[in-house]
């Protein structure tokens, strides 16, 4: 499920972003660089309007394990990011929080971070 | 919450490591680089018995969510690790959520990945 869930998710992404809508909810929150959004209106409006057009996720790990009693899965992916025009990819590491809903589930938590070499 | 977590945390990590048994519960579960273990005696062993005795975290970031309408945090740090004998630092990132209990949190998602730099 959640290389399922990973696999759409980055593909949505480095394609037109639209497709993700689909994966959050009202009550979704995603802290993108430290930036907070809230909501799939708001969320969707972030993801579209980053400065990078083009994009490319290649994921390296993905850890999940079951975040609740209630079906919710924690799913933690590091990975490379490779951004228009920069030719060095950049490390990034990315939680979600997966909750069911409707017999499917969407992501209630949302973690990206842009990881630097340590000095 | 979450920085005070953080910081009492880390500081036992990289002192004797004893007083992380009072952080995990029955339930908990730690994916540490792939290697899972569920259980604070587990989890406890594992960490105690990681390869390098002598550890330094620096936290570089450290975001926090609500993970559930229960009072659960969502926390996911990202930083260096400073490995004995080792010169050059490793970048990491580790997210935990933490679940309240009697009172206070405890750990009930752990999960812990090196950051390479990519390629």
């Amino acid at each position: 499920m959640a290389e399922q869930f990973v696999e759409f998710y980055y593909k949505a992404f480095d394609s037109d972003r639209s497709p993700l809508a689909a994966l959050y909810g009202h009550d979704s929150m995603l802290t993108f660089e430290a930036s907070p959004s809230q909501g799939v209106s708001n969320i969707l409006q972030k993801i579209q309007d980053l400065p990078f057009k083009q994009v490319q996720h290649q994921v390296a790990t993905l850890d999940a394990q079951p975040s609740d009693e209630r079906g919710g899965i924690l799913v933690v992916v590091s990975g490379a990011l490779l951004v228009e025009e920069e030719r060095r990819p950049m490390s990034y590491a990315q939680t979600f929080q997966l909750k069911p809903k409707d017999g499917s589930y969407y992501v209630f938590n949302d973690v990206f971070r842009l990881v630097y070499p340590a000095a």
